[in-house]
């Protein structure tokens, strides 16, 4: 008995090494337009999120990939995802677009129609669910910061922030509400109604707070 | 004695009667865009003032003129304004604009920029008060009566509506605040969240009930 | 020797024959915008490319099908390609599309980008030259037939028209140039500067002597 | 005899100097947008108008000022009229506005419809030659350079070029044509088909050649 017992424990020992041991990182691309470039930059929120892992030990069991290219729209993340997401092997993809389907509209006459963001945004889902991808979505955060409800695009990104939180439920896709965040952080926040500042430089792109907050909404979902 | 208060009463009775035949209707323009010329057509909100003002008995006090064009925005009033509201000697004049000085953003390109919507409104408003004409403004309904702040245009609505609230206190006029009441209304009516057929057949025109609204809120204002 | 010419020729005959029966009709499908979409009902283009055949007597040799659909852009082509080309196993595609990618910037803000126009352009033509499918491209026309060079969007789909004949070099597709096309035929034909009514009713959709246009060019490249 | 040629040619000398004397310098304002806010910096084409007369030793009877503002279109003119020109009395004003119309339509979304430019130039004009002021208007020059006609606002910009040159005629304007004078170096200058770099340092705004077009052609009509 006595050396049955034993065997096994070293059997199970062994098992358990060798798992932790061929344990890969879990590798995670954040796929988006130029707030996810920036975040992937000193400072941005991907090395924030980095260093939370950093501080709970879990270091190494996440590896973390910047795949954002500025003025990026729904269906450029569609047009580029082979060889920027599918080709890095990824166990999770953080999708984080939509500010350009709606300011593109006004800025260059070549915004994304509603129905064509979701079905872009459906397509991209579909091809990394298909390949055993994790998926997390995140609402598109402002187009100006002010709290009253009169930043120009309010309305629209209201609309695209809805359309993604459908797409999360029906695709069984975690999600980052963004939108709804960056807007309970400004009720609060931001008493002179100003409209950047707060959480951004320039009504879109990310401070070190908005920077922070980001890591902070993201790393709740992935280590959910 | 008796001579004398006859002659009294006859006096006043001629002073009497004299004002009354002196008394010249108040003059009202309704100036604006398609809302405006729809409501000077039957089954629209001028007639029906007109008709509440015959119920109070105050019909033969006021002389309601539409003057709305179609597609209008605030320049294309200050361009006409001279032919189509001076030359009617308007005591009153109810400015109703800026639904396509934002619609038209999206649908042409040639929306009106916020800064220069503020200066030609002033500019008519100085106009008109330095003939001593009383200026009522109304902010823009709905562009889509959604009530969960995902029309497309309701952030910009929201801010031109502010401008026009800011201008009316800024100029002493009499606001009607259709923004406002339009939104007040549908979050008690629109449960379903449509984006039109509760106050408009299209989102944007009045249907009867949209007209009702805006003819009782017009005559708030018109008997302060 | 007799015995053998004979059976050779009694054999060549029977497949020859049984080639001329199992010559199965060439299928077109003609996949684009709402002028393809027209160019399907009676009095379009499409029935007038098979009354030609007719004339000609290839009637048989030839299966056309419409495949047009109202407000399409070139990414609108690319999402429904595999139901409403692929699965209908053409032997050629007739792409005509791009009046809508560079109009709806105006009257949306939700045109094309040049690059991204490109780029689905060229992913469509893969996926069919993929499958063998013969492919043939279309410059688009007009919107506004004035020929003093002030139509709104004349150097826009200048453009666009120029990225198309690049790619129809590019990947070895035939090429029916209507911009070209409509010019010359409204340089000589319309005199008086009109921005309709001359091949189209409104500037972009075909009239009688336009569907005869695009269906005589048409023509040309199909039986080349 | 004598001494009648004598007084004869004492008065003329009189009259003559006392011209001289009275002759106060022609002044001229340029109103425009960016073009010519920087027109009036050091290397801009006012500066070179400046030059030129002086070489021709006419510094002495001209007065040149700039009134340019960045992003101005012609309701902007309009508005700031009376404090930016006829506060500084000019005796000719030379206008030189529109790309900001055009450009605007689909960088902002709000350029300016056709007919309302129209109105807004005529009134401008109405207002300056009340006031026995030359007018002097220039059609707008590029937005891109490319003479394969694929600027994309290539048709716009004719358009409202082609306005311009009608409002010349029928308000007895000077005209200084950029639009043909810009097309045309650009046919000679421009083999490579470059969008910006011959004229303009970015299509728009004008590079040393461009200034020295500029004064040229300005010159021309100045001293017609």
């Amino acid at each position: 008995m006595k050396f049955i017992s034993r065997s096994v424990f070293v059997i199970c020992l062994f098992m358990i090494v060798s798992a932790m041991l061929n344990q890969k990182a879990k590798r995670i691309v954040f796929f988006g337009d130029s707030i996810t470039e920036a975040g992937a930059r000193p400072g941005g929120f991907i090395g924030m999120i980095g260093d939370a892992l950093t501080k709970k030990g879990l270091a190494s069991q996440y590896e973390l990939i910047g795949a954002g290219i500025g003025g990026n729209k729904v269906y450029d993340l569609y047009l580029r995802m082979d060889d920027d997401v599918l080709a890095k092997k990824p166990d999770v993809v953080v999708i984080w677009i939509g500010v350009n389907d709606v300011w593109h509209k006004a800025s260059f006459g070549t915004g994304t129609d509603a129905d064509k963001f979701e079905k872009f945004y459906a397509a991209i889902i579909k091809k990394l669910q298909a390949q055993n991808i994790q998926v997390i979505l995140c609402t598109p955060a402002t187009i100006g910061e002010k709290t009253d409800f009169t930043n120009q695009q309010d309305g629209d990104l209201n609309k695209y922030a809805q359309i993604i939180r459908n797409i999360a439920a029906q695709y069984h896709c975690g999600l980052v509400d963004f939108r709804k965040a960056f807007l309970e952080y400004n009720l609060k926040n931001n008493p002179d109604n100003k409209d950047r500042g707060i959480l951004t430089v320039d009504g879109v792109h990310l401070n070190e707070k908005g920077n922070q907050l980001a890591a902070d909404k993201m790393l709740e979902v992935l280590l959910k």
